[in-house]
């Protein structure tokens, strides 16, 4: 039986680990890697290399950074007493994007499910109860997804909150702007409706 | 203007630079990659460094090998009457996959393109032809794809090849195997009936 040789099948290999990445997909990049300019390689290797030792946990978010405390955590002009939770460090950049959120984030590390055995202590929930006594934060806006799980997480949040003083919000539900209401799934209709709004 | 980290952004930047890959899917690698084990990260890049410098091209055949002539080239259980021509290296393994070809192969490197610049020295095709006159080979199966190039390409050296002696074969052009005739496009159909066989 043939095999290609061992140094393509190993990175063949290692690009298949990767999500969404089939053995197929991986072999194509492979092959273009070494059929093409061989910098290419090194400088995705070097930047591999270089990511994994550099980027840390900002230790007061959570989110990734180069320093102890990422730049937005840093920042003079943000506003530290709007602190918007999300589940992963990836869902930060949506909100940068759009320019809108002037206070800063904090990293939860996943949602709670009992059932596969994540309590609370096994997210950053007690340190973003922590902050909260210790700091000046007035709102906590709970940006967690849409799943049960996600829900029920807020949920969690806003009852340890509940004699806090701090005011706790969720991002709206609704018709995403430019979309087609037939295309529209159940749920987010059923939503869109209830808390429909005064014009 | 918010920006992740420097060390994130260069990686997502390499990782865009893949065929297929956008700058979404290449962030979400990216974050799977610094959120998960980072011990993938180094897999990944020494696997990058080895291929970058262990993989050469095979010097008969241009196929990718860890030596100066490859695996397949080097074994003496191949047949080195039949040849078979390919455009990429990457169209060895399907035949390898199938086990029906008991030759060796041999990679063009591409097809002839007069107007982008392509021309038979600008593949492989001299060696080629110096291979068929020197060796005692008897069939180039010619294993090019089915665009207008790829044909002129097929044709060209089938020309060349015109008072050599050697025989010349192309693959059968058909209908796949276990294909609905509904989902069958017109030029394969074209091909299939044109080139029907009897039964």
């Amino acid at each position: 039986m043939y095999s290609s040789p061992p140094a393509l099948e190993k990175l063949v290999q290692e690009f298949s680990k990767l999500p969404g990445i089939g053995r197929k997909t991986a072999r194509r990049l492979v092959f273009h890697l070494i059929s093409g300019d061989r910098e290419k390689m090194e400088n995705l290797a070097n930047a591999l290399v270089e990511a994994k030792n550099k980027l840390v946990r900002c230790h007061l978010c959570y989110g990734f950074s180069e320093s102890e405390v990422c730049q937005i955590c840093a920042s003079p002009g943000r506003d530290k007493e709007i602190l918007c939770v999300v589940e992963r460090a990836s869902d930060i950049l949506p909100f940068e994007n759009s320019g809108i959120h002037k206070g800063t984030y904090f990293v939860l590390g996943g949602v709670l499910s009992p059932l596969d055995g994540i309590k609370p202590e096994a997210l950053h929930i007690p340190e973003l109860i922590r902050r909260i006594e210790q700091e000046g934060i007035k709102e906590l806006i709970l940006a967690l997804g849409s799943s049960p799980e996600a829900e029920s997480t807020a949920l969690y949040i806003d009852r340890v909150l509940a004699n806090s003083g701090v005011r706790r919000t969720r991002l709206a539900r609704g018709i995403p702007v430019g979309s087609d209401l037939e295309f529209i799934d159940d749920i987010t209709m059923l939503r869109a409706f209830e808390e429909r709004v005064k014009l």
